[in-house]
């Protein structure tokens, strides 16, 4: 796709991918994939969570013998919030008055009531799997699809997964995927540059694929980083490693709304090492020093690269371009150049989906292929 | 009242009683009763305190000779906020030009204005009566009925006073008072259960009375507690006391919104002694902590009973039930049970008396009998 | 002009002259005359500044060789703030793709865009000036009138200069200049009565002038305090000093909208001294804390008479009577008496100006004499 930088681009943008609310057209076309809600490590036997995806609440928990569920936020009968009760073998009991409620939404008990009540009430339930240390979900309606695998996460090694919070809507961060010379500025001051990432600024070309889009950023040296872009709100990169000497790791992230004006990233890098099988760890989540440090900057009261030493200095980074563009971005404004043929491509694709479902017509059947590699360009 | 769960019982929810603003119909009806207002002892003479009821501002004072008076929230003149002034004598002076106003609202003086200006000018007044400890005001219109006597806490013994305010609406409290059912789950880890109140489910039963309704939670062995709802917003229950050993406390509280998301409750608990008269006691306020344990329990941070020792746990337990329905709850998806036919009977009697008092129809006139009792039933 | 409080006058109170975004009539009326935007000093070189003005966001800036600049607050091209990225020489660069634009607002440089994209991108710049120790900017359409000089304040001496920002429309305190009684009160415990400003009630008069208007606060004595209002949003008085046998100071402040629900003020006083020159100092901003103590205020936790040794006991006493009017307050409530005519006519100078560029017809062409003496009246 040619592009000739004439600064006006606003073709796709009558089509709202920012709103995912159940009722949005947006949050209709999310809720048609598996998506990651929680990390499986942190959700311990016995133990409810309240959520909230895409602007909805959910209950999850892990009964006691060890299978996690995701049910309706609300007791069916006054509405009390279920992550606040008990946990019972499989099922969770209400705070409020008891009732219980198994991993269907079936109610199987209400101590003060009649006989065959229970049987006619149940709350909403969501199909949950377990793969890669994250529980996945299905929001939407009907039969979910398979869940996809990703072969690229499943070789020997060490698994690592941590999560983000960003003040700032999940499109902003899908729309950064793609727009590989930002790297050169808003990361210039990190590892990025120790690893060679920002010696030049790279040529940018995307294709649409079976899965979503493909990505080049190509240096002058002829080299290109290839980045795979998968529908709806992940992608695919070849990771730089913590520190020089390391090899370079295969990195998947996961974009959830949380609401219209934050998203939750879920990160999953795959370390190879000649061992048998994969040891998981979880690294945690510190969104909220970096959500308050980019406010910080934000604010103007100092600068990002004050921040050069910080272990989360390119989340820094990130949240400070990102949030620094509005919660949700004007984005009738912009003057787009030939460097955002991939945040172009990233819209069109996404705006022809939602105005098929928004007209019943088919939607494209992504697939993803067991081969995909993606590379770092240096 | 017999009631067969169902779970459908929306008849009476097309009458709104959450919001209780000046112009709303609720906020009218619950305006023609007197209301507690404020703890008598936190009025120091010569000061003067802001204080928000039913969404609506006023200037509380009490004068330098000790009479306690409610007036409008600003001044005549140009806006400002009387509490920010003086009292003087048994009159407030406005902060910003010291225009004075008497206990009834009359503007007294305009010290840089001419003569004969001030007469025409006063702010509105409401009747105040010191009684039980609390302060009682009259914020409807016309002329105020009778001032209510609580016979039941006026034997000799110590009347120990507390407040609250937690953070939903006002009629979400009101419905948990006829909701007996709840204290076997909500406060199952509490002293309720070493008082033996959680022994067995009650069987609950309610009337309509000439005060309000009378509420029975009858048990297996035959023994009822009964417990006396007094319209519009307050209740009279035998309640447990503070250590065994101690004899049964009558226990009156009074749930007066703040505005339509959060409520104050005046507590008033007589502990019956064989001395003569009464001594009043106040045990303070300590909203801002439970409120903020409830936010992270229902957070999902930690659970409820993580806080089993904490000295103000049922109050803890009772928040996150009630907030956890939602600061106002979406009541129109509830499923009723057999249980809720106190609840059932609360909206009946006000949604009955809110469309009388739209269709400018009678109202019931409502009588407090002087021989109340409340039981326990244990 | 005469007025016998009859305490009615809403006869300019159909004008809207509290809201100040750009698309607003005040907004529009208010960016005709130069603001100050920021305190030089503050200003780095080498450093950007995000600010916000009458519900308006800007990028401040200073070159590398010490020239200011104000420019619009976003990127061209995906709207990043651009306060978030680097000064070079006498430009500012992008954060998000290092796009970068001179002070003129002229985008020089997009370095993986084509040749020639460049030139068609620019971003809207604002003159600024640097005069008495504050940054002075034009946000208004066409050409910016001569800057405006205050010779009151070009005599030999030091030059103080502070700010603070205030959580209320910034019309109340423009109210508050010719509102001379409200010293009396409002600043009653304070260095104003021990400096003999408040030893009787003055009696407020009030004229337009050429420049805005001119006040005398008259006493028994005879002796007239004399204060000049500058259209439309500063005024000039002689302040007291800060002890006791200090000189009187020439005192200019500045009330700039940050937005309508908050306004900084900016803040010049020239303390006379035998000396060749003007040394320049900034005294800073301790606006959170004054705004903190007056909140505590009026939420009735303490009285401001608690803090009459405070530092700032001026500012918090201010604080309280302005943003206790409430945040924008409800004018059509006053009763306005004889010692608000300076306020009536404030209100009737705005309104007549605001009815003139509501209808495109001509406004006031204000000037500012060289030889204007404000005095004290004591």
């Amino acid at each position: 796709m040619a592009f000739q930088g004439n600064g006006e681009h606003p073709e796709d943008l009558d089509v709202d991918f920012v709103h995912t609310g159940p009722d949005t057209l947006a949050g209709r076309y999310i809720r048609l994939f598996w998506q990651p809600v929680y990390v499986s490590g942190e959700l311990k036997p016995g133990t409810a969570k309240p959520i909230r995806l895409m602007s909805e609440d959910f209950t999850l928990y892990r009964g006691e013998g060890g299978t996690a569920h995701l049910v309706a936020s609300r007791c069916a009968h006054r509405g009390t919030q279920l992550s606040s009760g008990w946990v019972e073998d499989d099922c969770i009991r209400c705070f409020y008055h008891g009732w219980k409620y198994d991993g269907t939404g079936q109610c199987v008990e209400q101590p003060a009531e009649e006989e065959g009540f229970a049987r006619k009430v149940s709350i909403r339930a969501y199909p949950v799997r377990e793969y890669l240390g994250l529980l996945f979900a299905y929001l939407g309606e009907g039969e979910p699809p398979p869940l996809p695998r990703y072969a690229e996460l499943e070789a020997d090694g060490l698994l690592e997964i941590d999560t983000y919070t960003r003040g700032c809507n999940f499109f902003t961060s899908l729309e950064n995927t793609p727009d590989e010379v930002h790297v050169a500025f808003v990361h210039r001051s990190s590892a990025f540059t120790e690893h060679g990432l920002n010696f030049d600024l790279p040529t940018i070309s995307a294709e649409e694929t079976d899965y979503g889009f493909v990505q080049y950023g190509t240096r002058s040296n002829g080299k290109a980083r290839v980045t795979h872009f998968y529908m709806p709100n992940s992608r695919y990169i070849k990771g730089s490693p913590d520190s020089v000497g390391e090899g370079w790791i295969d990195f998947v992230s996961f974009r959830v709304p949380v609401d219209d004006f934050s998203f939750k990233s879920f990160n999953v890098k795959l370390k190879h090492a000649a061992r048998n099988g994969q040891q998981v760890t979880n690294l945690g989540d510190d969104s909220e020093e970096v959500q308050r440090i980019a406010e910080m900057i934000l604010r103007g009261e100092c600068h990002v690269d004050d921040f050069k030493d910080h272990p989360r200095v390119v989340n820094i980074q990130d949240s400070v371009s990102q949030i620094g563009q509005g919660v949700i971005p004007e984005r009738m404004r912009e003057r787009l150049g030939r460097s955002d043929v991939g945040v172009i491509l990233l819209r069109r694709i996404w705006a022809r989906e939602l105005r098929a479902l928004a007209a019943a017509g088919p939607l494209k059947a992504w697939s993803h292929p067991e081969d995909l590699v993606a590379t770092s360009g240096v």
